[in-house]
């Protein structure tokens, strides 16, 4: 059967780990259709060629255009900073191409919506398109995500999320684009905060009504790494409240000021049956109280989410044999590629990732506005 | 030489708390003048004598007034619901007793102000007032405010609080005074939401500016336990976001509906050179990570409370043989004891009490007001 | 009624804490026949007169004799160094005196008999002894063992026991009786691994056949505090391997040089149908697995015993706000005069003190014997 | 440059994981001499070539021998039963490839020994070999012996480790190989507990003078997938006390039957300046406790093992963005590749892994006689 090719854009961190899982994902997970890693695009055709060698991919190309239309290519998977994924999802999508878009899907919300009306349009066609918020596919998430649905929560009375890490702790800590609203969209808000807001939609299958919200800049400048002053245009941290559609009581927070957290996702669901308790600095491991049990015998329960019936894990190693930060990436490949099998939509899809983005919008338009209440926007 | 007596006003959990500390703490401090239980004050007369004979006591009565103006009573203990914190307090010191209060210090900030301009005149006199704000002995709390002193956090950029609990959670919880705004002023904002804005300003020396602010009633009605339906008329769990002073951000949370979580006060404080994280529910521990260390060997240490050079613990066991609830209570006597010894002003006083109801207020005119930022007031 | 009783024998540590108990147990567990303080004896009369005062006891004295003849004297309770339990508890025995008796209950098996002997001819005239091993009396372990009687672990196949602490580890930390021989009879063993030997016993409501185990001393000459040399006469950690007559398979270790640990006791107990883990640093927590759980959700849960329906709790406070080191000891006192009043016999009584004497010497006889299985010696 | 190709022997869940890091290491680390996955060897043919597909393996066989003796194959890779190491890896050294062997070693000292002497022999054209002691490649047991080695803990007094794991917990589980000593060798002994022996050596830099021993056999009866009734013939949980050569007293513990632990490798080792604690379910995290530091603020850290200067971290992704259990087969990769183009021996080799094996027959021994301390055999 002829591959499903791939054209990579994009080759840094992020580009680094999907290699990685689009490597990886045809030997875990059976697919009939195999899977080809036929193009790297990046904007320097030397390192672009020294890039695909070292990861393996087979041809480069400084031309993102050009990868994207080429025949031997069915999936596009866009790794770039934000402010370039408009434009590249949109060319994929209107080729016929799958596309995979990592997050935030954009920088503004008038590029999400344009390519989710791309996205829309694709689907009429038979074309894919996913958003790459990976963490919905850490094991332990999607069985956070299982429970509730079985109820095992009840009714959700109160969703608390944190993403705290601390790079930028240290004052010295280099200007890098992510400091830059022009290429960032937003600071900890857009880059961990939006994996928050997905996590609330895909954990409670509800949405943000609206949001109360301040945002802080700690160091205002910073010099790039040759030397070059340069200013903060993001926040360095966000924080805000807010209510669930369904009634839940929400606080989250975007930090890259915490110290001593370096990639900490910390959750705490809170309902009428039960409860649930996340860190992905122990990404194997969920918490789950089960208020029905007698108080006498009730706890907060490690569940280590290695076992052969907990989700992606019969594919991998016997229990307690744990998993770490890149397999999300592998499990999210493997949906896409069972998505696009199966003829179905993988989720999150754009029209999700532009929710993401109308949330974040309202986030920074409360905080500019005294914390006030703003409703999110619909379409 | 002639002993300290002492009133307790109230003799219900937080009395019987009180007594406990009573009794310990001329046992475990030495302090020169002995303290003597000289009468409990109820409000019937046969229940205050059992429970003063239960609790330790000589005399009791169901008149505090009287109690109150007894000759042989210099510390007046008032352990009742908050809607008669302020006569009593205001008469106790007007007799020239020293006065503990319990938290929160009144259900109005009319109220408080009353209470901290009698405060002011007692002073004048060597009377003093202080308010049971009474994690702030807690020896892992009172070392984290130390290390903050000591400037081993540097700046404080953000500071976060949670007090979690969860007895409401039964939609079949009995209704009792605490869920009454007339008697108890506030839901979880003023009981446990009151702890961690006076935990705020002991820790960081430095008091907010404005919140902004959300409160959720989950369950509106409940039954009194003789099955008389009653309305709630207070909040089930309250957050906010706020800005010290200082410029560090903040985020708080009261709730009283957070399934698994018996009594977990929950503080995680970043700052430029290191952070502090602490849970009641493993009250003898203390996080701490020193971001100057060498990034290799960095990380929360777990700080076992119980050395000897620990706040208060010289007076108690070996190490690694923990302290519990009551134990901050004792600290408190202690702490009160010094001060009228020492005739100095034992802290907190009521000025600080009245700055935490100040905060309520602010936190429920924000939360009336689609959450803008409202200002606390100042004097 | 006529109060009972105490003569409080040393007044060290252990005295110290007995007193918290005796002063706290009548104010939280009712009991009809009050308990009075009434005598403390000492070596020196100046000092346990200072003590007294301290403590809260009437009288003083420097001749235990005289204190355990007295006839308000009911109950006798002995915290001094072990070499003197035996004398102390057989002259109050055979005086009619109720006898608790700290552990180990006496430095070597043959006092312990003579112990034993004394405690059931005692018996037969309805006077009471007991063992100080409190840790059963942690609620935590007391539930640990309610739950294995209650079959929750199913056939127990494994028993894992430590005790450390790290007070030697320091090469100057003076020398004390603790590591004479002579006075204390063993190290680590006696002292601390005597409590990991009743608490299997208590546990498992089974006892060992025999050990197999090696001894260490790491530091064999410090100096007392005047400076003066002295030879280390005992272990400084002790570990030994055994078999419980059921055939449970049980590891113990007991060490005075385990750095950073400070009174960790910490088991963990593996049966067919679940396990139960617990570390005396987290003492208000006990973690359960139930095997019997779906894998899916199967993980080990930390139960906080803080709940009213948890042993010994109803009398405390709400649930979360934990107990401390000393309250076992006031459950301790609780069971003792339950005892007395019921007139029946408290455990662990003298026959199980005298058997954890005799697990001692197997396991001294083991290690001076290249650790060869040592059967423990019945009567 | 000519690739380097590997033959992989056996295709079962240590020839998966094998697979993964060969797939992955070149991609990773960077290496000048490519790898290539030159052919699989199975027992069956089809079920090899069905293997070769899924895994990632260019050539399929089932004949071991052929695939040994192939020109183009320079590293021979050993992923079977622990009874046909011997044949397969003394063929592979003497047809001059380098070979990593999968642990135990073998299933007798003798084959440990021919195998050790092949290698030895090897050793001497160039021909490295390697024992599969995968854990020392985790990057928290890598920095362990980073920080024993810099003398952060002193001199270690005492070396505790713990293997737990519970596949063996359900009397219905099936009958394998694993619990056959013929095939196998020994049972939790010589599977897991022989990465703790391993880990011993290689923490420490020392190796045990005897031990003193019990095994277990809780379940001797089970049945064959087929139904087969099959009789048990090796231990489920073995422990052992042991000295090392420079004094370090010892406790080990291997089970199969520890209910609610899955893979739970579990190290404390304390010395006279700190100590460190493990756990593999936890294992991007590793516990220092630093004796040096005051005891104000002392306590154990969990360190992070995830930042770019820890062991491995540089080539993989940010701090935070922990790793799984695979990632240490493909630091062996990587370390064994870096030894064959430096011309050095790669550590464990075979003599390591004969010591392993003297071990374990040294506790089997000492189990079989009474528990008394047997030395460990020397060539």
């Amino acid at each position: 059967m002829q591959p499903l090719g791939v054209a990579l854009v994009g080759h840094a961190f992020m580009g680094r780990v999907h290699s990685q899982a689009w490597r990886t994902v045809g030997r875990v997970f059976p697919h009939e259709r195999p899977v080809e890693r036929t193009v790297l695009a990046g904007v320097d055709a030397a390192r672009a060629r020294r890039a695909a060698d070292e990861l393996g991919w087979r041809d480069a190309t400084d031309n993102w255009k050009e990868a994207v239309l080429r025949d031997d290519v069915h999936i596009v998977d866009i790794c770039t900073p934000g402010d370039s994924h408009a434009d590249i999802a949109i060319a994929a999508l209107e080729a016929g191409k799958h596309v995979l878009c990592e997050k935030p899907l954009a920088t503004t919300v008038a590029e999400a919506e344009a390519m989710a009306v791309a996205a829309g349009r694709a689907r009429e066609r038979g074309v894919r398109s996913m958003a790459g918020f990976t963490y919905r596919r850490v094991p332990a998430l999607t069985l956070a995500r299982q429970l509730i649905q079985e109820d095992r929560l009840g009714r959700v009375l109160q969703f608390r999320a944190r993403y705290l890490q601390d790079w930028l702790h240290d004052p010295d800590a280099p200007f890098s684009w992510r400091l830059d609203r022009a290429r960032a969209g937003a600071g900890a808000l857009g880059d961990t905060g939006s994996h928050l807001i997905d996590l609330g939609q895909y954990l409670l299958g509800d949405t943000l009504d609206g949001v109360s919200a301040q945002l802080a800049t700690f160091v205002d400048r910073r010099h790039a790494p040759d030397g070059t002053p340069a200013q903060v245009t993001v926040d360095d941290a966000a924080v805000f409240i807010a209510r669930f559609g369904g009634g839940t009581l929400a606080t989250f927070e975007a930090s890259r000021f915490a110290a001593g957290r370096k990639n900490a996702i910390q959750l705490e669901i809170s309902g009428t049956k039960g409860a649930l308790s996340f860190d992905f600095e122990s990404m194997n491991e969920l918490s789950f109280y089960d208020a029905t049990e007698p108080s006498g015998t009730a706890g907060f329960r490690r569940i280590l989410v290695t076992e052969p019936d907990h989700p992606y894990l019969r594919a991998w190693w016997p229990a307690g044999h744990g998993l770490g930060y890149e397999h999300a990436f592998t499990h999210q490949a493997h949906d896409l590629l069972t998505a696009i099998h199966d003829g179905t939509d993988p989720a999150p899809g754009f029209e999700e990732g532009l929710y993401v983005q109308r949330v974040i919008e309202a986030v920074e338009t409360s905080a500019a506005n005294a914390g006030v209440h703003t409703p999110i926007a619909t379409s």
